[in-house]
């Protein structure tokens, strides 16, 4: 097996999650570092965020946008985090990277989280205009994804359904697949 | 200060590359096996790489595609990766996060990088469409990014502005501009 930082093999992307854990402020800002010191194209930094802690305004501004099948599960998450992205430069320049650059700054952002002991899960599912509306983002910022953050729970609290998909394996394509030419 | 996992910490994206320094195979399987791990938007897995290692064919046919600004540093890395996305599913539907999760792969082998001892440093400065077809890239997949990986160098061979721009400190916005609502 070819190498792999332990930080890297240990991340994943839980739906069971503690729903007593609390985010604290000292893990909050770890997380925020993190994504701070990623790379972006001209050192654009593009990313953005909004933070909302479970039973929070915030919180709840953006769990009720979820699609229904994501409400099932983040909820029991610490925190919910809105990802969005400056869409041009400060000149008013279209940002042609922000949202790779966002990315990155979420990796790393998952990242620090598995290192303090916490997971991160990804969402594509809300509604985003009305996220947008609700917390009254700016046009100049695209919304990416929406982070769910906290510590790993229970399967066995979870609905059936989401339970087997916890404990399946997560594959991946060889990575002669990945190889174009 | 927060807390910031070593691994983050020492990621950084030089200019100054050790021109003898050869990536060797065991080394670039674990560069892909990092970025293989990503997480994406249903574990589509959008990324996909070419890579051109010092010397070899792929490796000029990125090199000359490049600007001409980062033609005076990039070519003394011991490797130029393409790193492109696919635009669309099996089935056809849009990738909308493919971007991102692009950016997620690139950030998780440029951390593979630092902990194998070399850096990345990421260029978004070539002519795409000739990049495209000088390695014959199906439309299927859209160029993110060109990374150019190696051990780092002795800034004291950069030209002078290069240097310049080598040992200057790399400043992050503070997190409070990042919060947005």
């Amino acid at each position: 097996m070819p190498e792999l930082h332990p930080l890297l093999a240990a991340r994943w992307s839980p739906r069971a999650f503690d729903p007593r854990a609390e985010l604290s402020a000292t893990d909050l800002a770890s997380l925020l570092e993190a994504a701070r010191w990623a790379p972006s194209a001209a050192n654009s930094q593009p990313w953005r965020f909004v933070v909302g802690l479970r039973n929070d305004e915030r919180h709840k501004r953006i769990f009720t946008n979820l699609a229904p099948g994501n409400q099932r599960w983040a909820g029991a998450a610490s925190a919910l985090l809105v990802a969005a992205h400056a869409t041009t430069s400060a000149t008013g320049e279209p940002l042609r990277h922000a949202a790779h650059d966002l990315g990155q700054a979420v990796a790393h952002l998952s990242l620090q989280a598995t290192a303090l002991g916490l997971q991160a899960h990804q969402l594509g599912g809300f509604d985003a205009d009305s996220l947008r509306a609700d917390l009254d983002l700016p046009s100049a910022y695209a919304i990416g994804v929406v982070v769910a953050v906290g510590r790993p729970g229970d399967p066995d609290q979870l609905p059936a359904d989401l339970r087997t998909r916890e404990l399946a394996l997560r594959p991946r394509r060889p990575v002669a697949e990945l190889l174009l030419a």
